[in-house]
């Protein structure tokens, strides 16, 4: 069985176990996630025995090429042909995800009788398994990669902008088909904004550099960071960089099967407030990655889920010295029921 | 006083004119459009008189280096400080927009008692205007121009995904930053699935080459389609591109101040369905484009929009003959008072 039919195997096991007849899903991560075909404006309905899925005339001869275990049309009206198809199956509880929806879709799934439901796909999505794990490997091998091909190319004069750009080259060069986000390289003071949008100011001597990216690699992202100072570091950033590694290294070791995230951000956070520094950490710990680079499960303080085999995560504490400079370092890291392994090795 | 700070007027003034009080914003893409700052997770209150935004903590100091013109704030509950600004304002008929907004957000805002009003920051967005129209000119420019540059270098054995790279690489030489969606290069067969996903495929002799393909400048999206013949053209595939030509053609003649947007998809789809190949263009016209590459106003057999000057919209027939050859032309255009004026010049 391919993994996009296994998946929808294990949605509809997720069906059951939850006593819920069927799913409508209609957003493109989902549908792709449980077909292969990665498409906007197609729409699945999931019961326990059958998949079905409505999309406009135009994708349907390339859909029915590429996936033969899911039923396939394209009705005039796709929203009364799910509706059409719940009710002739009698599918009394067919709900929709809340987190995956528009308001205006979510809103006529609500006026057509079906259920809010949470968490059904966002919990098959972030337990990575089988040749997923794979790829993610490979996304993250990628951008581990490129910090060193990089790093040395990186020199005074050069803008924020050109370092994007030959970064983004050298991981498509590697195999990856686009940046997993807008890569965010600061120069100077621009490191300590944690979404710097990169800019055309140029790298002077003796100054910080935050390189924060990604690569995506058969739709799968992937997500590091890493900062040095060019040139003869300050003793304040020898400081602070001494401390944030500290701390992104208790995080990493935190990681484990059955630990609960928000134990993960306290490791990090907890290292950085005893150090003084509690106040200029103004973010969350971490985040999910996979077909998104954010996911389930959140890494912070207020964070309930608890870690399972197989989640990937980022662990990526920070400091912040407004108009200074500023420090993250940022893993990508696979959970195992014994710890983690480290997915973006420099 | 900056384009930002006139859009701000401008939808204070939308306010009034619709007897409303206040909008809440929440999504990129429209928070970005008023304040010129494109990050996400910054809310924004606009009243008839003031402009809020609300961020999280490590946005704030970067937000107010570069917005003077709007209060900004980072309180511990985003969504908490909207409501209370709402209520110490009185702001009575306060709205959020159901297009813009996602399920959850959408009913967080309906359970404080802020009302649904569609179309208040889309109507602005579609009418382009001022520094505006330079930059989508220039988007537009880019991608026109590119076309001269790939089509002598795809040869016979290139594949789809190499002139895919090479493309990007001749956009963003010319100044773009990235891809406006993901280019779709078609050979032979794959011309004929409108939303082909590009793929190594390589190219025959003999077979027909489609590409759908466009930058973002600036935020701006352009979009343009161009097909053609590698080799020998068949008999066929001269007729029904000399139909479509004609058909693009027909529906850019018929864009002017005024008319509807249905109007320009029957100029296209009469000339088609007259020809006999009604069936296979089995899409609708265009759609407005912008910061968005699909945004209003819609050009189908439905809509009923009605064009003004300084709306940019696509005008993109085509004819589809599965397991053979698909033609589209396709071209950017800005509505003017007269008619309209072609962005995508080749």
């Amino acid at each position: 069985m391919n993994i996009h039919a296994k998946r929808i195997k294990d949605l509809q096991y997720l069906l059951k176990q939850n006593k819920l007849d069927a799913v409508v899903l209609a957003r493109k991560l989902e549908t792709g996630f449980l077909t292969g075909y990665n498409q906007e404006n197609v729409f699945m309905l999931v019961s326990r025995t059958g998949a079905w899925a409505f999309m406009p005339k135009m994708l349907l001869e390339d859909f029915k090429d590429k996936v033969d275990f899911v039923d396939a049309s394209a009705p005039d009206s796709i929203l009364g042909a799910v509706s059409l198809k719940v009710k002739e199956l009698r599918l009394k509880k067919t709900v929709f995800e809340p987190e995956t929806e528009t308001y205006i879709r979510g809103n006529t799934w609500k006026t057509k009788g079906f259920a809010e439901y949470r968490g059904l796909t966002s919990s098959l999505r972030a337990v990575k398994m089988g040749e997923e794990i794979e790829i993610l490997r490979k996304s993250c091998r990628i951008a581990g990669k490129a910090f060193g091909l990089i790093k040395p190319r990186i020199k005074t004069g050069r803008t924020e902008l050109s370092v994007y750009r030959e970064l983004e080259d050298i991981m498509q060069a590697m195999g990856a088909s686009g940046n997993s986000f807008n890569l965010i390289i600061g120069f100077g003071p621009n490191s300590a904004l944690p979404h710097h949008e990169t800019s055309g100011r140029k790298l002077g001597n003796n100054e910080a550099v935050l390189i924060d990216y990604g690569c995506v690699y058969e739709n799968y992202c992937s997500d590091i960071t890493r900062t040095y100072f060019h040139g003869k570091p300050t003793e304040e950033f020898k400081k602070v960089y001494a401390i944030v590694a500290a701390s992104q290294k208790a995080g990493v070791a935190a990681v484990k099967a059955g630990v609960k995230t928000r134990d993960v951000d306290s490791a990090c956070r907890n290292y950085i407030s005893d150090a003084g520094y509690g106040q200029y950490f103004i973010h969350g710990t971490g985040h999910g990655v996979g077909l998104e680079i954010h996911e389930a499960p959140t890494v912070n303080t207020k964070s309930e889920e608890v870690l399972k085999a197989g989640m990937a995560i980022t662990v990526e504490p920070g400091i912040y010295l407004h108009g200074k400079f500023g420090v993250r370092i940022e893993d990508s890291v696979l959970v195992t029921k014994t710890g983690c392994e480290i997915l973006t090795k420099v």
